[in-house]
């Protein structure tokens, strides 16, 4: 069971999930503490334990990779869904007019990165890196031809201070059947500026940090990544686009290649300098309909997990960062790679 | 050294304090981890160490309480300030007219709830959260008297996974020369619904979750504790005044026994009945000038600490909430507590 409500006091749909949980009862003790992984335990993401997942959605095959791994990157339902395509999509209220809900109509998927239990996605092969955006920008153009997905969320979660349950390296999916306020907000600031400029936010704000070029990491032909002028976290990292694309679902097949050669060097600059932080990473694009807009800029954003938000982030919704992004960046710039 | 710098994207301003951190190498291996008090070190916040905290601003005496522990509840700046009254408010541009900053004015100060190192608030006796309340409502309205300051924000940390470093129980406010934009947004929200319909949205928040009556835990004369329909987080508790006041900061001397008995009913059932979370607490209230408006009700989130945000709720801002308020809520009323 699975459903939307509405917080009448942010303007924010909740969803509810209470299949993913234990019981009331089963919240004692439990603020999140690391989980080590128990040796003996089957990994279900692993080759050859296909059959103990819910059913295969997508796969990229494997060219000349020994039996039985004959996959690259594997597609699944999420066994512990926050919205599932069977709820319905309809509303009401409960009681009361600022009591309202809606069926929590969605999917979520699970993208197994690749065979390797072991190997992050900073350690993979950049073909590798290339065959997960693939399949990302597959499952994410996909979804969005059922017209009840408004927008489609790709993220990861690197480590267990990231949120991540299962040590298997995966990303995932969520799609929803309404556009997230924070989104709305953030595209409605974009929309405004381009109707006060005539640009591009997105593009001006990468502009403008290669002109500054104190916070740029690293860049190639087809994309630059620096950390952000007003960073909400330390070693807050984006990748952007040079090129303008709306949605991450119009990225030209050419244009994964460079794609992954950007995010495997910031993600191993991140690795090597940090001691391989836990971190999130998240794809921002248009929810549908937008894809042909001028306004917005489909980007990557990784939020290394280095500090603790406590109550007045919380309360306030305001970011105390406790490193400027230039200081940042240029140790990032310092950490060799190969 | 301390200032805001814009976000063009999310119209937040975030604060920067580098003097708070570590240099930038001295992130490697930062991701927060539990921290264990080594038992040999001195507390800055125990009685007969006054001398190693900056000096105090504010103190409630204690009365009949035996030397050196002649005080209730102490008030100091807090020694890593994220804003502070010696910075400049102005701002500039860097460069780019979407660089935008101002500098750090602000303050930020350190409340020590009691003398007792080792006494949660839960624990104390009513009298001493009730002078918690007061010194709290004193420092508010004090800070207030600045033209400069537009919004105080009151917050406590309780536990390490709810961001805080030191374990002797503290609350701390922040004082901002903005006000944050979440709280604009909520804010922005009550009015519209106040303009809309004549009535404070949080008044008929509170009638509405009284009349449902499945999500209340607890109630007084002039108070009511329950679990929001759309809870963003397990557990997450409001406690709400009966009667209207927009500012914490009006709230009658003699309203503030009541709210010291029903905060230590909530803080015992979330601490027998969970084990002792992690929890952050803010108090909401209204910005500089709006004290005496009907729109907005004061009053107290309490949010426990019981599972991570990953990817997709800082990638969306949307949450995903494993328990269903009237479950929890259910529970917690089933928490005998003295």
């Amino acid at each position: 069971m699975s459903l939307l409500r509405f917080d009448s006091t942010t303007n924010d749909w909740v969803i509810f999930a209470p299949s993913r949980a234990r019981r009331p009862d089963e919240f004692r003790g439990a603020c999140p503490k690391p989980t080590v992984e128990s040796p003996g335990k089957v990994c279900p993401f692993c080759p050859g334990n296909e059959h103990l997942t819910p059913p295969e959605i997508f796969r990229v095959p494997a060219w000349g990779l020994p039996k039985p791994t004959d996959w690259r990157v594997r597609v699944i339902p999420n066994r512990f869904p926050a919205l599932r395509i069977e709820e319905p999509i309809d509303g009401s209220t409960d009681g009361s007019p600022i009591f309202r809900h809606r069926g929590g109509c969605g999917a979520h998927e699970v993208i197994i990165e690749s065979p390797d239990h072991d190997v992050f996605l900073a350690q993979q092969p950049v073909e590798q890196i290339e065959a997960l955006l693939r399949t990302m920008q597959e499952r994410h153009n996909d979804l969005l031809r059922d017209p009840r997905f408004q927008m489609i969320v790709l993220f990861k979660n690197h480590g267990e201070g990231a949120g991540t349950s299962l040590r298997h390296p995966h990303c995932q999916l969520i799609a929803t059947p309404v556009v997230p306020r924070l989104l709305r907000t953030k595209l409605g600031i974009a929309v405004d500026y381009y109707d006060m400029t005539g640009h591009c936010l997105y593009c001006v704000l990468r502009n403008d940090e290669l002109e500054a070029s104190q916070r740029v990491v690293v860049q190639n032909s087809d994309y630059a990544a620096f950390l952000p002028y007003a960073s909400h976290v330390p070693f807050e990292t984006w990748i952007l686009p040079l090129s303008h694309h709306a949605s991450f679902g119009d990225v030209e097949r050419s244009k994964l290649r460079p794609l992954a050669e950007i995010l495997k060097s910031v993600l191993q600059k991140l690795s090597a300098g940090l001691d391989n932080p836990d971190y999130n990473l998240t794809i921002n694009t248009v929810p549908r309909g937008d894809e042909d807009k001028n306004y917005f800029l489909w980007h990557i954003e990784i939020l290394p997990r280095l500090t603790t938000p406590a109550g007045f982030e919380l309360g306030s919704g305001m970011s105390i960062n406790t490193v400027l992004p230039e200081e940042a960046a240029a140790y990032l710039r310092n950490v060799d790679v190969a």
